[in-house]
């Protein structure tokens, strides 16, 4: 389903070329001052017309429908709404029988019996994070004063992270990335153990966003090369900072009170240049696809703030949780 | 909390050192032949007693206390409870107060304002994958003929596992691991766009597992250092095939007919031999540690059948949905 | 929270004098025809203008902003608004400091430490039941061609509903009255023992209609004075037909495939003519109050077609699973 | 599902002459104190063997399996067990294939194709109600110092409860009641607008208990033949202490600081003595059935504990929430 959160519970909604995208954030508490305007910050930074991103110019001004009263929050639902303007539902007539290779186009046509709205990816489209943004917005107030902070390391395995995008601009081919995100100032006691760890309720909405192939805590892979002598994470005082953070601030599935550290796969953006081999849905055949539209050359470029609301959203949800809160912060 | 799922729901329990552990699995249709005895195979692969795990030897006899009647699943939940039986409590006394680095110790006592049964971990021990492993069983008669495999790949970042291990008992330490799982016969269309995107469900479980540090699904990491004309996986035909399987048999969240294909990082056992420094949750002050008990050296190596219960559980649940079945399958 | 259902699941948000109320329509499965003019026929039941209803005319045309593509249901979430055009704020600026006796306004001002929209009840109004009508058009479609009808049966006691209406416009009072909901067609098999038993789940979503003060099912209240012998429906057939249906449908909270019958009680509007007596919130002090803005006389009169509503979408989430079926009518 | 609660979160399990029936109680914080002796009072209340109820003697012994060490709750799942030991099987062979009228046999059949545990009404029992008791009197621990109590107020229409119970025995017949519940003590703010409110969440529980037809808050059904200024309470001061209390202490689906008031029917045990005209299950042709076994002739006598078991269960959950708390309590 299109919804995440137990108490902080986000909905998205919209889809790429049709009337508009949007987020329904439910569970929000009464008088945090909002408007539009808080927006538009992170918004900012999701968007396209950089360079390595999409020719498409979405404004992305966001329209708070509801649960907003003389500026602050009521406890009622915040519906978001962002005007799908800038669409070119032509372009993607010709994807509509020839599903694009590493898109979702193939799945959707074959899980909703190709009743799903195929222009530019339909609900699948990336253009549905901007509703995540939004609430992370939301969420990043809520657990104020906790920082949040995630950046691009690398791109195509460099961190030359401007010349690999260049290159890959050049070559007229897309290329790949690494996000990092790290979270200050966390209580101990945030997650719990087995299916509510923190580990798990973060990759759950991590991998909900496109295009993310894997992630780590703390040493990650890196772990499974190591002794355990090396690995563990000596504990340095009664706060539990501990000497290095192979953990990643989390053991048992529970904030430890160290920084919180994550990393995210983000693969190359699908939509290449140039003829690509597919299948025509309606004949059965081998068919050949050029795929028109305006495309990203990196989506790595606009995951770290996306990263850094959905961690946000997972920490809301976590903090408005008062009987579990930890025992030595209450 | 202790549950997972939404139609094939299970619910784990006990404690390593209590009087039992165990699962509750609700939304198991009727009529499926169960007995204790078809749960002893996947037990015995997740068994200690090998070269490298822990001499605790516990029989972990599963006895179905409900939801089965005359040899079948009645539709009611079934209760499958493991008794302890070589429990050694005396030897955890002495964690009480000094918190083991890199386990659970630290995070339980403040979370749980010292409440926490500490003993081996309580409910935070690996022990409880017993109740994975026996839910996982079910979880693959309902599936069937889906074939799911696990298997350990890498030890201490080398393939040959058996001397990794060995190196590692020698040394007195203890290493990580790399586990790799695969399932063929998938239809295609299980998943949803966004936050039930099959990645989402398997690292949401597969991060409730104690141990795991990082999933990738197909190329994962690797794929960020790909360009799109290498990574894009070509479509052969109108089942949906590809060339090759960079997106790990998922696109958009949701299967496309190819091997799923994920890939785990376990790190290395916490319970090192030797001196550690940690605190004294009483004095507040530094103190030195020597733990005690019996443990592995590489949890690694129980890993993969618990890996094919948790993706087994997570298919299981997604295939009881009716609705959501992809429309060409039905 | 302000979502309801497992797999066929909607939100309700927006407010009575805000921008928009709504729904948002998730798990509704791909190509069923849906468009605007499918939702009015539903949605005029639901209006006011009649005698006994408010004289705030809104027009309730739904805006379906997603989800539906050439005419069709895409697998998306469906999101609908009304706008709310007839609003008179200054109407309810009287009631930000008096809440107005037997509504929502005293324990929203607590609950929300003042900052709820207040007007004209705001996210508490019967104004957001416009979403489960639209809601419920779209619940009555995926279930057809099961028949759900309510009626009002009774006023203020009486049989004789529109004397009773309108004795009450002359004594500048409101009244109550009862709804009867009837559903044909079921099969043997929805709901689930305990927790989701059918009446648990048709309950839960008829008191999140405001205003409701009981249900009952089949015999009801009767039922407690009632001896075995008399109550017990004797089984006619093995399709499971009764002679009687003193269990209105449901047994061991199972759909037995008689027709499911419920009876719900609806309270006085609130919205009285007259001083009536109340607290400052801001002196703390008594304080008179005379309700302003356009009252209904008799909000049963609106009620049926909301109960059909809600109705159909707990037998759509039910009918979602498809493994959960009753095993004779696979 | 067998599960009910957000955080405050109950699962119930087994059948009635099966191995055992019990109850998995997870999110209860840490620290309460709580042993077997703790449960025994509320459980005696429920029991068998006073005048009126079944012969069947079942100790009612609680085992609690986990979650709790040294005396106190741990934070990890509590599990609750009661094996059963007077069970008498063979009493029930009859109905195996003869499905008794008004209770859940037949659908029982149908919904698990033939594969339910038939003995005594197996996970559809009323036996199961013993965990629900037990989880409530651990709910109302969490909820102290808030006191519910309800209380059997009518049997056979009468207020001679006793009187009627022994006339229904005299008749080799069964007879209906009605009970009563209050809690006092309820803070302003707990509920929520529509899905959530408070008589949603009280009723879904409510109608989980087997034999439970109908269920009205405040004035209930005498609501619907009130007029508006007879119905509303009036309000009387700052902490919203009401005049009247047609309300039952909820407004908007909220708690607004007056007493709780709701009321159940309770259906006459569907257990009666002679003979009814049923359907074989095998032949499918009409067939007559004598009950055996031993059964209640006034199941409404045990249900005031149930009633306030399941109304703790629900405070509980709600006052686990903290963000969630009424912001003039904070």
């Amino acid at each position: 389903m299109n919804t995440f959160g137990r108490l902080f519970r986000i909905s998205i909604l919209g889809e790429s070329h049709g009337e508009c995208v949007g987020v329904l954030v439910d569970g929000c508490p009464a008088g945090q001052p909002l408007s539009e305007k808080d927006l538009l910050a992170d918004l900012g930074r999701r968007k396209s017309g950089r360079q390595g991103t999409t020719a498409r110019m979405e404004e992305d001004v966001p329209l708070i429908k509801g649960g907003v009263f003389n500026g602050k929050t009521t406890g009622a639902p915040v519906l978001i709404l962002f005007e799908n303007k800038d669409t070119d539902p032509g372009a993607y007539e010709r994807i509509k029988d020839t599903p694009r290779p590493s898109h979702a186009d193939f799945v959707a046509f074959c899980k909703y019996g190709g009743y799903n709205d195929y222009r530019g990816g339909g609900a699948f489209s990336g253009r549905l994070t901007a509703g995540l943004v939004a609430a992370g917005v939301i969420a990043k107030m809520l657990i104020h004063p906790i920082e949040i902070e995630a950046n691009l390391t690398e791109v195509g395995g460099s961190d030359d992270i401007e010349g690999a995008v260049r290159s890959a601009i050049e070559n007229r081919d897309t290329v790949g990335g690494i996000v990092e995100c790290r979270v200050k100032g966390l209580p101990v006691g945030l997650g719990e153990p087995f299916f509510d760890s923190l580990e798990s309720l973060l990759s759950h909405i991590v991998f909900s966003v496109p295009g993310i192939k894997g992630i780590e805590f703390g040493a990650g892979f890196a772990a499974s090369k190591m002794a355990g002598s090396a690995y563990n994470d000596i504990i340095l005082d009664i706060g539990g900072a501990t000497k290095t953070n192979n953990a990643g601030g989390i053991n048992g599935g529970i904030t430890n009170g160290n920084e919180l550290l994550f990393r995210v796969a983000v693969k190359p953006a699908s939509g290449i240049q140039g003829k690509q081999q597919t299948v025509d849905l309606k004949t059965g055949k081998p068919a050949e696809l050029v795929i028109g539209g305006r495309h990203d050359t990196c989506i790595a470029l606009r995951v770290p703030v996306i990263m850094e609301a959905v961690a946000a959203i997972v920490l809301a949800d976590l903090m408005s949780i008062g009987r579990m809160m930890p025992a030595i912060v209450r």
